[in-house]
Parts: C-alpha cells; structure tokens; sequence
C-alpha cells in the first residue's frame, strides 16, 4: 500500500495521486485512501478521461484498477476511444486496468444483494487499488426503494476492500451532482464546461473532501491529448 | 469502409464526414465510426436538413443511407420537402437513401425486443453506412420502464453494425437534449437557434465526441437552399 | 387546387396565401399545402382573428373552410364576435365556412378512433382546403395514452385530404407551444404579447416551415378593425 | 336588455358598463354581452372590490346581481365588510344583490350536473343580469375529471340566460390566472399589485376580450372608499 | 367586546389592537373582528414574537387568550422562551393566556370533524377573544382530502365565535404564504427577514386586510427585547 | 448541568457554548438548553466539522457526547478523518464521545417508535449532555408518513433528556434547510460556501434561535486544522 508521506505531521490519512497534474496539490497530495469519490459533470466536461488518467497513473505506480461501466461497450472499443490520449500505454489494457460492464448482470439481478456480490468477486479478483464506475445512478431506476441502501452497502464494501473509488455522474438539470450518491461520498469534485459570453470554460472544483485541506474555488482546465491539465488559477 | 486519414498518427478511430461545410474540421475529420451521435435543438434549429445532408453526403461517397421516422410521412411529401435544398439529388432517394416510417411497427410492437429486431432487418437488407433516426425518444412513453434497456441494446447493434447512427431529438423545457439518450451517446451536438435582442442567432456546438478533440463552444451557423454551413466563430 | 407560383424553381411545394398582410412574404408566398401547421400564443395575442382572417381569404379565393372548436360556442355568437371585424363577410358564414364544435362528440366518443371518424366524414362532407381546430390539446386529457397515436393519425388524415390544418393553441406555462402537436407540425406560427417595461408589445414568428425558407425572428403585429397586420421589422 | 350605443357602427355586440370608473372606455364601452370574464389576481390585488362596484353597478341601472361564493360568508358579514365603501348602498342588498354561499351544495353535489342544477335554478329565480363567481377553482379539487366539463357546461348556461359572469379567481404560484377557466372565458382581466423596489403598485389590464378592440398594457388603478378607479397610463 | 371607535364614521366593524407599535395605524385601528388572519413568514422572521405580543396586548386589555399549536412543547419551555421578552408578565401564563398542544388532539383524531370539535370545546371553555394557531398547515398532511373543508369550517367557528384567529405559518419554497389558508382569511401579513447585499432586513407588509383601507408595500420592523416594532418606512 | 450566566438579567435560558470562535458571542452566549438546533448546508460547507467542534468543546468541558450517524462509519475512519483537526484529543473519542452508526437499527426498524427506543437507550446508556445526528432526513424515506410523526417525538425525547441536539442535514436543490426538520427546531444555522464571481465565499448564518438575541444576517467563516472560526463582519 502506497503513502503519500507529504501531510504526515498533519494527519495519518494515506493519500493516492490522482494523475492530473495540478490536482494533487490541491488536496494534500491526492485522494484519501480509502474513500468514495464523486466526480461529476456535464456531458462532455471531461470525466472519462479524468477516470482515464486515475487509472492508467496507478498502473504506472504498480497499482491494479477496475474499470466499471453499468453499460456500454464493447471494451475494445472503448480502448480505441481511449488510445487516443498520450498517457495510455495500450499494454496495460487487460493487464492492469480491466474494463468490466455490469448490463448483463444489472439486467438479470434486481436486488442490490446480487449485485454487490458480484462486484464483491471482481474485487476480490482484480485486488485493485483504484475502482472507477460510470453512471452508477442508472441502478436507481433498477433498485428503486433498494437504492439508498445499496449505496450505503458499496459505501462500506469500498472501505473494507481498502480502495479509492471514483463514481462518475452526469451533472442534473437542477443540481450539480446527484444528492444520493454525494451523501455517502467522502468527496465531491466538479468538472464544468460552462458557457460564458458564447464561448465555453472548463474548470475543475475540489467541493469536499474528507479529512483534508483543500483548495477552495474553480481552477482551470485543459483537456488535450495529454488528457486533463489543471491550472491554479481561473 | 472509408477511412479518413488525416488523424493517423493521433489515433486509429475512423472518421465519417458529414457533410456539414465547416463541421467536420471542428472534429479530427468528421464524426468517429462506429458511433451513436445524438443530435439536439429546437424546432426549427434545422435538425432535419443537417440530417439530409449527412445522408446526401453518403450517397455522393457512394454510401447507402437509411432515414428511420418514428411516426410521420408519407415519404413522398418528406422528398418533397427535402428537394427545396440544391444538395438533395431526386436519384438518391429510394435507393442510396431510404426513408422508413417506423409508425405501425411502433404500434404493433410494444417490447423493445420487437422493435430491435425489424430494426436489425432493415439494416441487414441495406446495409447503410449510415442511419439517421427521427424523434426515437417518442419510444420512451411506449415502451416505458423499457426504453432505457431498449436504448442499451440499440447502442450495441449500432456498434455491432459499425455504423454512424444520427439521433434527431428536440430539446426539453428545462434541458438542452433528452438525458436518457445522452447516456447511450458517443458524442452530442446542439444546434440552436436563440433569440437575442429579439432577433434569432443561429449556432451549433459540440458539446461531446468520444476518441476526439473537438473545438469547443458555438459556432455560427447559417441556412440557406445550400443548407448548412459553419462558420468558425460566432 | 391552387398552386402558388412564386417560389417554382426553388421547390414544387405548393403555397396558400394566408389572408394576413405582410405574412406571405415572410415564407415564399404562404403555407405549404399539404400541412400541419401549429399556432401558439397567450390568451388574447390573436390566435382566433389569425385563425378567422385565414377562412376569410380562403373563402374570397373561392376555398371552403371547417372551423373546428373541441368546445365552445353557440356558433352564432361566435360569429357576432367575429364579424367586428372589416374583412368578415357575414355572407361566408355556415356556406363557405362552417363552424363545427366537437364538444358533444368529444363527450361521447372516448377513444381516437372514434373522434378521428368523426373528423373525416365532415371532410369529406364539405370537401375544405382549409381546416382551423382550436384547442386541439383538450384531448390530451380525454384521450391520455392514446392521445399521441391521435395526433399522429390526424396528421396522416390531414396530408391524405391535402388541406392546411392551422391548429391554435395556448402556450404554456413553462413552453411557447405544446411538445405533443409541434411533434407532427410542418409548421409552428408564435404570436406574443410580450410586457416590456411595463406596455404590451406584439409579434409573431414563423419558428419552423417545413420547405420552406422562411423569415428568422420577430416581427411586429397590430390587431385592428382589418385584423392582424405584419410589418417587417420591431 | 340594456344595449351601449357607443360602437353601434363596429359591430352589433351588446355592452355592459363595469361600473369602474375609468375602465369601460378601455373597451369599447364596456363588458361583451353574455360573456364569461376571468378577474384574477394576488390577494388583495382588489378582486372582491371590482366584483362589488359591478354589481352595484347593475342595481344602479336596476339590473339584479347574484354573489355565488363556492365557500365562505356569513352574508351579513361579508355585506359588513363590503359596506365601508361608499358605492355600496345597503338597500341593495337581500334584492338586487343577493349574496349565494354554494358550500353546502357542493359538499352534498359531487358530480358536476346536480352543481348546475342549482346554478340554473338559482338564476331562473332571480333573474340577474349579472352574476359574480368566487373562487369557482375550489370545485375542481371536488370535481376532478369532471371539473373541465363542468366549465363547458357553465359556458354553455351562461350564454343561453344571457347574462354577464364575473369569475374571480386567485393568481397561482407560476401562472397569472388558472388555465382550465381561462379556455371558457370571452375575456381576461388581470388586477396586481406588484412590488416595485420595495412599494406596491397597483394595476389593470384587459389581456383578452372576444369581439372588442380593447387597450394594451397595464393602466394604474387605485383603491379607496370610492373602490377602485383606473388611470390611463401608469 | 372591546371597540375601537376611531374609524366609525367610515365603517362599523370592530378593531382589535394588535399590540405591535406602528402596525394598527397602518390598518385603521387594528385587526377587524371577528376575522381570520394569517401571518406567514420564513424561520426566524418573527412570526412567534408577533403571535405572543398580540396575546399579551389582549390580556393587558383583560382579553383571555389561546395559543394553540399543532405539535411541539412543553409548555412551560415555550413559556421560558417567551419569557425574554420585556413584554410579557408571567402572571398571564395559564391564566388570561393558555397554551395548547393539540399533537395528541391530533394523532387520535383523523378526521376534521372531530379535531373542530375538540377547539370549539376549548374555545367555550375559555371564552378568548384572541386565538394564535401555529402551524395548521401540519394538519394538510394528516386531513388529506379533508382539509378543504376543514379550513371552511375552521372559518365559520371562528366567525360563529366572534373572535381573531392569528394564523402563522412558514413560507413555502415557492410561495409567500399557503394558498389554502390564504383562500379563507380575511387578512394577510407578511414578516420577511430578506437577505439584501448579505445583510438581512426585516419587513412586515399588510397584503390584505377585508373591509380595511390599509397601507400599502413593506415597512421596516425591528425586534428586540420589546418585541417587534414597526417603523413607517423602509 | 452548567450554566452559562452572561444573560442572567435578560431571562433565564441555559447557554452552552458551541466551540466556535465568535458564534456564541452572536447569540448571547451560546445555544439554548435544551434545544434542537438545525445546522444546514451544501455538501463541502462544513457541517460536520462543526459538529466535531461542538462534541470536543463539551469534551473539554466534562460533558459526555454522543456523534449519531444514519448511515456510514466504520467509526475509526471516520475518527481517523476527524483527528486531522487540532482540537480532536484522541482520547476523546470512545471515552466522552461516542460514535454510533444507526444504519442497523435503521433498516431492521420500521416504524419511528422501534428508533425512538434505541435512541433513548443510547442517550440513558452515556447520559450525554450534547447530541449531534448527521443526515436525519435519510429517514424520511423510509419512515414515509410515519416522519412527521417520529421528528415531533424526537424533539420531545430532546426536551425530556435536556439536551442540545445538533441536526446536521444537506441543503436541498430548492430549500436552504429540510422544511420538516425546521419545523421542530428551536434554532437553525446555515452553513454556506457560495461561488461568487468564480471563488467560493464561506459564511455562517443565524437564522433562527428561539428565546435569543441574536446576530442578523451572515458572517465570514474560515476553515484550517483550528476548524471554523467566525469573523464578525463579510
């Protein structure tokens, strides 16, 4: 298990790097080991190439990441979609990082029980480091009633498997994250790609982040073939 | 499979152009193949005419084309609509271009099962390169709890197929595109037409394009008997 | 039937004049015939002196019109109102144009097909070029889930019978104009009554013609004694 | 049947004086006759203070009024409340103007037909040529479905006796009058009292009247001991 | 039965002093009576400071009053709560001024019929001529269907008793004050506690009063140990 | 039980002092006792540093504590989060405050009375003179109609115990604080972090405390490994 030593005086919390350079550092050196993340955003503000880069920067370290899609595919598609930014090593794909789609057993499972079975065996499987889950907010049309409870069941699955789990969720019409998931999420990030004066700005916002002294306020991003860049100011 | 080069070295995904004077350099070449790409804007932002000329531009390329409505017709009036723009050549349609009106079997079918399977047919006899889709989230009153399962599977056939499906959708109330079929999307473009000082601004934006760096905010756009054209600023 | 002949080397879409001053001009010479054209506004921006102007020039063309109302009436009272304007010709009324309330049939009748029987017999009974239907979305809640195979069954009765429908509705609360009837129109017709610094000013604008290149943003209305006047500007 | 003279030349609709000053020659002379008038507005925006001067009105000329309230009273007390404006001359109340509370028929009625009856039966006892309506939405809570009906068939008798309705109805949250009354109604008439940096300002306008040229835009009204009076501009 | 004389010439309903210096000369004397009077206002506007200083001006006019509400206590925590204001002597409590929970009242009972009757009991028992009723729209999620007729009743027992009700009651998100209430009181007033440039400023505004020439738009009112006191301007 | 003397003169409501630099000063010396006092906030606004402030002031001061969670834990990660801040004394935790996670007893209970037990015997077992309950709305969902019922009973359970409860809860889209919470609460705090021209801006804000003098309108907050520390001006 990786330590990111740099806050030890400060608190015992082990930190994983995100691999977005610029990020870091906003955050006493990375992401809280183990937590629920939430990143969410607008379509087309960058999350999967955010969940892209957290990935393959653990692969780099040595550490094994599963790549969750509640649906979509198929895989080597995706890789193709993915091969296009200078970071991913397409010998990692397969190896290191594995993209898994849920649809099949989202379809035949009803009951968050199941589910989180199955996700308990890949875990369990894989022994990652970094969990990544597109559109995990499909599962409250699926579970319904049952969908509080299967967030607070993941929530616990998460910090007994020790991981950093990112969740990437369309922002709503009304809201910028979805409330459910942001209340068993021990921190939330903002990806915008808002428009002002008829042009479009990125920005990235560290909104919460448990036991950790953050940056506060949108900073700059660049999204390039170099993936997600984050620049200190606006 | 036409293969637009000009990318090669950034990456391997192939491109398909649209058509769209002025689009396709704002995307690496055109739109990634295969890929779902959902379409928005209000009525009259000129969704049917970019439509048009998407399948137009196919069958100058020697591409087969499929226009699937989802109620509408009857198809003789819709190529007399069409044939007000010059780029509409009478010789296409009905056979490089064909145009199908989904209605009875929408009302016959009422499981998304059916409704996949006369799909596949149709693209099994014409083998198109190309499909445009009209109005598809009228399917989601019928098919209800359904649709969204239905949209899953409808994304691996377009993907199985391997081609370029164009989703025509009008914007919502309180949202710029219907959110159910931006989760299935490979990319998202608007098109809008904004009323500013009391007179109407024509523009169009990509917003997402998976595999792709794409220029970001609005572009002007302009309709003529031409059709579309971009412009590169607003 | 009369074919417009301005626009013929543009397109072979056949154009009727609708009766409104300054109008025409705005959309290669009027409406395109066959269509479903949807006009939308606030209570008292002009729907009904538009709907009444365009009967009014159909019967001095020698056309008949039908003058659907989903409820209302008596019919001579609507006629009283009416005929305060200069361009009524009380000579037209129950010959030229007919007015028909469906009230009784829409209580009896609760499916589309019924309703729709209805519609094509007196049709086919006065054999009108020019159809006006006021209220249409009152079917909504009379005909719930059905409602949307209506409109789409209404639209194919009305491209069969090659008349113009205009179909006068009230804006919403939240919507210039109803999603479900603009989903089969050819055609949407804005009339506005706008309160700007504290005075009411009026406009129209034709936001979509099928064909049709049309005048992009508002113009100014007045409503008098002649009815509805467009001028070019605002 | 009283008839105002003054448009005689523009058309042949009868006219019914308002009985506030100011108002009447905004259109035309007066209140279309029969006709159904929608007055909404906030409370305390003056509804119950324009109902009262109409009715006044009328036994000036020696018309009958009916006061139809669906709730509320005693009479005594609303005629005490009523009495501190000087127009309200209290022998005219228990003969031309006779307050009505429907709260125990429609407790009783739950169907729109037996609420008419007694509508009906109470017009055919006294004879009025003006009726007010208080809060008349109330039933739609009670009648639901049958709520829509019911206003066409209130329309409908109306109409047949000949007589002027003053329905007056409460704004609602995000719409300035209720829509289902607004479909049955010849005219809208919208009183407010907006808050402008912090005062109230009072004002009228005559948004829809079938058959009339009526003036645009808000006027100023005031309210005191005479009730309301309405200034030209604002 | 007290009366307040100043305003005899101009009408003759009583006036109930409201124990707020500065509001009853904006109201010409005070509260009419009987009357309903709701008082609405967000958390922390005022509106339980406003409701005792009514009581306690009636019980230094030897006035018994009630303070009744729908849940919470004890009544002796409120009382202590109360006590930090200068205006309140404690020799009132439980003598001239009772309060009552009706939370039981409430539980047992689930229909209207039977928690009026227990508040006509009280008020025969206690003969007030002032009534404070706290958060009756609690009673909307428990009466359902019922509480229309509820408020309809409410309003003839407090009109049948001769009395002032005070109603308070939160703002709602999206409206000032509840509409159904509003529907049967004879008076509205608002208390806001608006944040203006981050600072917050408090207003009381009369909205309605029946048979009441009132002051117009919002007035500054400060609370402090005395109490709210209402200043003319703002 | 300590009391707090500074307001000795003015009544005679308890104090206890929150741990916050520059709050208590804002409300004549700190929170009522006993109380329920809603603290309220968007995600990242800190809420639950707060809360820790709070126990670890009542910590210092001898008084016992008791940190309720919903749902979450497990309680070392949680006091792992917690002791990145100066004034967490690990010798607290365990000993003067006790995390509890409630999510067992949550979803094995199904009615409020079965929770209220467990609660009571909690707060009997360690007799704990402050309360802190993160996320109580959760239990709206679940508890259905029966949480109106529960929240009334939780403020008596409070009352009866003489304890201060804190009430952590999340801003919702459209309300600052959960409406039925504040309806049993005699105080409520905002938390707030707004974005203002693109930087985030923390404030704090007393919105209501009942029986106290307290400041109006939002002052600056500051967050470090002091935790919140209030500034009195913005």
């Amino acid at each position: 298990m990786k330590r990111d030593e740099v806050n030890l005086n400060l608190n015992l919390i082990d930190r994983m790097p995100t691999g977005i350079p610029g990020l870091d550092n906003m955050m006493e050196g990375g992401l809280p080991k183990p937590s629920i993340i939430l990143l969410a955003g607008d379509a087309g503000a960058g999350k999967t190439t955010f969940c892209t880069q957290f990935l393959c920067k653990g692969a780099d370290l040595g550490e094994r990441g599963l790549y969750l899609l509640t649906f979509g595919g198929p895989p080597d598609l995706l890789f193709k979609y993915a091969s296009s930014y200078e970071f991913v090593k397409s010998a990692y794909f397969g190896k290191e990082i594995c993209y898994i789609v849920l649809e099949e057993v989202v379809e035949e499972a009803c009951r968050s029980k199941e589910i989180l079975e199955v996700l308990e065996r890949e875990i369990d499987a894989l022994q990652p480091a970094r969990i990544v889950i597109e559109n995990l907010s499909v599962l409250g049309d699926i579970l319904k009633d049952d969908y509080g409870r299967f967030l607070f069941k993941l929530s616990h699955l998460i910090k007994a498997k020790k991981v950093v789990a990112l969740i990437a969720e369309d922002s709503e019409t009304d809201a910028p994250y979805p409330a459910p998931i942001a209340q068993v999420a021990d921190g939330i990030i903002l990806l915008q790609n808002d428009e002002i004066n008829f042009t479009r700005r990125r920005s990235i916002e560290v909104l919460k982040m448990c036991g950790t002294s953050h940056h506060s306020g949108k900073c700059a991003v660049d999204i390039s073939v170099k993936g997600l860049t984050v620049y200190p100011g606006l």
